[in-house]
């Protein structure tokens, strides 16, 4: 398999999904929706909705039919990504190399726009399966699970405390990791997985994948954080350090949060393996998340 | 009918669907579950949860049958609240005469327990009836319209545009009032209904009775704003003519105003007569709407 190629179409099938599935820039009124499209389009890795995608392919769902699904969980994604910009939150000026939300637009503005992607998610996923109503409302139930209080948004909050805290341990950062980060990336295999009407036990193999995925995922983040620049990240970087904020990479040190990275990472490619089936792009893709550079 | 004791009942239920079916502000974090209970116990007039109770009552739903709808659109309701009182929206400190939520905790709580609250409104819907997915699907659907882009939040967002153009229009307002205000009284009456297995004439004849209680409901608010003292309405009052935001007061004087509600509570009775049934509490509940004092 031609990794990056395969990876490029499930991006091109993304953006077409994208396309379709969200209300046009022009919509009424226009600057609520120019700001969500703004969000939308400033062009992230697309690594959640690529992997609802990849897990619909695995377990045999029709071509086109995780499209709205895929949609739905990058809309979620990026409400998540402008909130967390926010001034009263992170404050940040660049997200993905562009202005954020809140700086090419107005807070209000952004606030809005993420509340709007965040309802859109939802009305997407109970729109475009209308007609599996079983499975429109075990999609909205797993997203919005996995976006609740007690996984991303309970994630975030944790952070937040956090950082006010000097001696938040590693269990609190487990927590924070587990919940802000890695509740997406489990729910973007387990969303692609129900499309394709995947039995339990594959849906609950996917789940454990995805986890250690994402745990995985928010260690190399940290790692990143501490060693690369932010022309490299496309985002400030250092910012943890300077803020003297708890990460593994301040708990751990470098080389411990490598090596735990690369456990999840193993555990993640035998939970791909148990799920059975062609996993060879989300094997791929797991090694890439592990050795990224951005 | 005892329309007083009638309606304390159904506020009593209303308060029973949200102590069991949102998470307890002991939930961790518990910082971000205590915000969320702070908010939704501020105790408002639980109008739109009472008229889901009420719509699935007159479509002979079984009992408690709707108190997890109920409960979903307050929390939605409440979110709205929270993020319209936000320094970079409305900029509120007091909310049912009480410190609003960023006041009482801070900004980023505030944006997150909105967050929470309307991500938890799809998940309670989701969970509650999955043992009747296509209703799980219809309610999350016409919830997430209601609140979306093009309904509550575009109302929101037309606002704050209008707040800054001297030259708003009756046409700008209408939008404004039929989104930011309507939305959510239709959908509660929608829901209801849904939830008793309403034909959909039925469901129809009811979505027209919100949407003409919802404008009469903003233009009494308005006429409110001009009239009453912050004392009696729990919130600031005469903020309207003080920041010279276009209102139905300012475009059409106080008499049209008042005529233009009361005209929209007869086409609402109107509605709720073609519905059919004992709509005695309804109209009841609309006559109410349009003489309140707060």
């Amino acid at each position: 398999m031609d990794f990056p190629a395969e990876l490029k179409r499930l991006v091109a099938r993304v953006e077409t999904g994208l396309d379709r599935h969200v209300p046009p820039a022009s919509a009424r009124p226009a600057r609520l929706h120019a700001a969500m499209r703004y969000s939308l389009e400033a062009g992230g890795k697309r690594l959640r909705p690529v992997m609802v995608l990849a897990a619909a392919d695995l377990c045999g769902a029709p071509p086109d039919a995780a499209l709205p699904a895929a949609a739905a969980v990058e809309c979620l994604h990026t409400y998540s990504l402008i909130h967390d910009d926010l001034p009263c939150m992170d404050n940040d000026d660049l997200r993905r190399g562009r202005p954020t939300a809140h700086r090419a637009f107005d807070e209000a503005t952004a606030l809005l726009a993420g509340d709007a992607l965040l309802t859109h998610a939802f009305a997407l996923l109970a729109t475009a399966y209308a007609d599996r109503p079983a499975l429109a409302a075990d999609l909205v139930r797993e997203l919005a699970d996995a976006a609740g209080s007690a996984r991303l948004i309970g994630g975030q909050m944790a952070d937040l405390l956090a950082e006010k805290q000097a001696d938040a341990t590693a269990a609190d950062l487990d927590f924070i990791h587990l919940n802000k980060t890695a509740a997406m990336i489990e729910a973007s295999l387990v969303l692609g997985a129900l499309v394709g009407g995947a039995a339990t036990a594959r849906v609950e193999a996917l789940r454990t994948a995805g986890r250690h995925l994402g745990l995985a995922f928010q260690i190399v983040d940290d790692v990143l954080d501490a060693t690369a620049d932010s022309a490299t990240l496309g985002k400030t970087a250092g910012k943890d350090a300077k803020a003297d904020k708890t990460t593994y990479v301040k708990l751990h040190g470098l080389d411990a949060s490598r090596r735990i990275a690369a456990d999840h990472t193993a555990r993640a490619r035998e939970a791909l393996a148990a799920a059975g089936g062609d996993t060879t792009f989300l094997l791929a893709l797991a090694s890439a998340m592990a050795d990224r550079r951005t």
